[in-house]
């Protein structure tokens, strides 16, 4: 079972496109009375299956439409020989509360992988910095120094307030319970790296840029300040957590299985279908009805729930038209426009290690995460959308990325999905630029007639992560139910 | 609409029993085909009103038995002149991650009270050591003095592994991750004390011990390590988040409204009848059914989900009988036996102020907690089961033991519940003894035949919170479920 998504490289198959996922195949189960629906959910992502489970089992009829050939939207597992690739969101922490209540219930939450080994490997970490006064710097140290001066980094960054950001965002899961934090959203993070530019060094200056641009995605100039603030919150303003919660552990038999066990759950309901490949064209409200348009049938419910990304939204048509507020934050879209590739690398050397570069030729940062099943180690990459490494038309920039973070690496694998290019997420995770917040957080959130929104792109908590897909589906599909006892 | 649980004391009325409670009042439904029931669940507290509202939700026959005249369980809210008094548990942090969802799910996660103001009032401290070598010891510092005092010994205390707890604890939703843990199991808080002691002066050893016995409701012999080891890491081993988390956010609406919100949204689906003042005295499991029996009558169904609390459940029938495991388990109980006792004083100038005593004279701790809607300041004490208050008998015991702690105090009003002579809790929040948790935490999670046991007494979590009931009762209900699924 495949889907068409995704690349893979191996040197004895060439590149070629598509790559295995249990997240294709599913029972086809029409309803009784097909047809008739109580809610349309658009996307089989987190948000949507969470909403379409919930609602399911409060006994609404329930169809799931899925533009893509495979559940999960931005999360989805390709498992090649047993090992279990994220080619989208990863990583899992247990202060992510609406995904530990999630795994909690299902009684998951034991079974963790650890992306580290310290155990073994070079214990080097390389960092590239191209356009300092004298040309490109390289340093080598071991991966515990170089975490310390980002941890220092960190520590200097983020303390906006003399208390590590406590006193302006005290409730990260809400970040603007006080008020005062929205000064913060009028600057970029590149603004903040002026603010303390006297106490650091020109090389950590830089690295910290290239570590803002791989939290983003985005560009010096488009990156905001308040959305990296809101995730150090997130982890407890704690360096030694940023990293650790940001890209430490995964869900041992990964993000699909996970989906596919909220979706099954809803099901056994018997009140659920589900479509996959049916990308929608239009939303129509009307007379209490909510007609919507896919591979050229319309189906129709009391109410849409959208999970379509904030990247993606604009190009859907809705009848009446979506509020002018709502188009404006559509047209500004989010900046997160990452590249992330994963890499089989010959032997356990690369176990711990961690490269990273800037501006760099088109990966920002890698590091050594697992061992796959067959005894390589599996290096994860990240880039952003200041170098686009556009890997389906040259599989050889994508080696000499890696090269130039590391050249010695023998690369057996290649794994990759182009999420920018994606039609369906035109983007990677979700990352606002200076102001969004402020002014558009609230106007994605609301709903528009009949039709709400849920994604992980305007969460209040881990907005952009699944646990933020998790905490919108799950809210917007109590509000839906809601909505039917009132009426 | 009052329960009759709990005592009231002003100058002019005197002591009288019996406090206003929104949770006694519930819409009277019966199922439509009233004595067929899928679960039937044991308890209306917040683990039971979850595991009812998620079952009855999913179209399953749910009877809720309450053997209270009020819903909530350990959680009750008595308001008086429009201030929310929490007789029991009370306080809530965006790091519980079951609250969390919860409250998120219903969009409420932004009304939440601040115990603290810091604005005004005596900004003072009283600490009150007898036991010491030259008699008894009173300070008086500011609020921050004792703060840094306390976060100081804190660090030292949990600094367990070099790490601040995160190399042994570093998963704190499942607190046994790294089993390496479990050697400290076989520390009581005490012993712990000893190692450090060195570190300490008499008088911190003292207050520190004070503390300890605060947060556990124990004695110096049965209070164990692990337990605050572990609330300790799910504050995510900050000193300062430490007190913040146990007692800074309140519920603006109360915990009774809170978990009648969940109630009403289980009642909505007609799935399920609640009945209140119905103690249970057995459990019959027979031919794949489960009769309970109540006030001379019998309830029977396919599953029941018992949330009866450690300390109680020895105290119910059981027929099979209970494991051997299991029957020891409860034999040994918690040993969180705590007072707690609301006072008005008169004024705002306990608005900034704390005290802590030891071994002190009923009340170990009290601080300044919200003002009324009548202007006066809602003082908060704890006692342990080292010198236990009998307020119920003597009322000037309980105004003597505020004053020791301060005697300035003008006392307007006096609320408080003895939650261990109640007989549906038999103490308070839980708290367990050397080696419990390792030796029974499972055994008490495991089901027994056709019941299921669901309570914040054995969460893996937030153990004793309200964020450790409804992570129990939603995984137990999702297993239920399951269990009808596979049937």
């Amino acid at each position: 079972m495949s889907s068409k998504e995704g690349f893979q490289w191996t040197a004895a198959t060439g590149l070629k496109s598509g790559l295995p996922c249990e997240g294709v195949k599913l029972p086809s189960k029409k309803l009784p009375a097909s047809g008739r629906y109580d809610v349309i959910v658009i996307g089989a992502g987190f948000a949507g299956i969470i909403a379409s489970r919930d609602l399911a089992l409060r006994g609404h009829k329930v169809l799931l439409l899925e533009a893509r050939d495979r559940i999960g939207g931005r999360a989805w597992t390709s498992t090649i020989d047993g090992f279990p690739y994220e080619i989208g969101a990863a990583w899992f922490h247990w202060n992510q509360p609406h995904m530990l209540s999630q795994v909690s219930r299902y009684g998951l939450q034991g079974e963790l992988n650890f992306s580290f080994d310290l155990s073994g490997g070079v214990d080097k970490s390389n960092l590239h910095i191209e356009d300092m006064p004298q040309g490109e710097v390289d340093t080598e140290v071991s991966v515990d120094e170089q975490d310390s001066m980002y941890e220092k980094l960190g520590a200097l960054y983020f303390n906006v307030d003399g208390e590590m950001g406590r006193k302006v965002m005290p409730y990260p899961a809400l970040p603007f319970h006080n008020p005062e934090v929205l000064e913060y959203d009028n600057l970029t993070a590149f603004d903040r790296v002026e603010q303390i530019r006297e106490d650091l060094t020109d090389l950590e200056a830089n690295a910290l840029k290239s570590y803002l641009l791989l939290l983003s995605g985005g560009t010096a100039e488009n990156t905001g300040f308040l959305d990296l603030l809101h995730w150090w919150m997130l982890c407890n303003n704690q360096s030694g957590t940023f990293g650790s919660q940001a890209d430490a552990y995964k869900l041992k038999h990964g993000t699909t299985t996970l989906v596919r066990r909220f979706l099954d759950d809803g099901l056994r309901s018997g009140n659920l279908e589900v479509l996959l490949s049916h990308p929608i064209s239009s939303i129509t409200d009307e007379k209490g009805q909510v007609s919507v348009s896919s591979n050229g049938d319309t189906y129709s419910a009391a109410r849409v729930i959208s999970t379509i990304p904030l990247n993606v939204l604009s190009t859907v048509d809705f009848s009446p038209p979506l509020s002018p507020a709502k188009k404006e934050a559509l047209a500004h879209g989010h900046v997160g426009l990452h590249t992330k590739v994963h890499f089989d690398a010959m032997g356990t050397d690369l176990r711990t290690w961690s490269g990273y570069s800037y501006p760099g030729h088109g990966l920002l940062y890698a590091y050594g995460d697992e061992t796959t099943s067959r005894g390589s180690t599996h290096v994860v990459a990240f880039g952003a959308s200041t170098n686009v490494l556009e890997g389906e038309n040259n599989v050889e920039k994508i080696q000499k990325a890696l090269h130039h973070l590391r050249p010695d690496v023998n690369i057996e694998r290649i794994l990759f999905h182009d999420w920018v290019k994606d039609p369906y997420s035109r983007g990677s995770w979700c990352m606002f630029s200076k102001g969004f917040a402020s002014q558009y957080l609230s106007t994605l959130q609301e709903p528009h007639g009949n039709v709400w929104f849920a994604s992980a792109d305007w969460a209040d908590g881990w907005r952009g992560f699944i646990d933020g897909a998790i905490e919108q589906g799950a809210h917007v599909a109590q509000d839906v139910a809601d909505s039917f006892s009132l009426t």
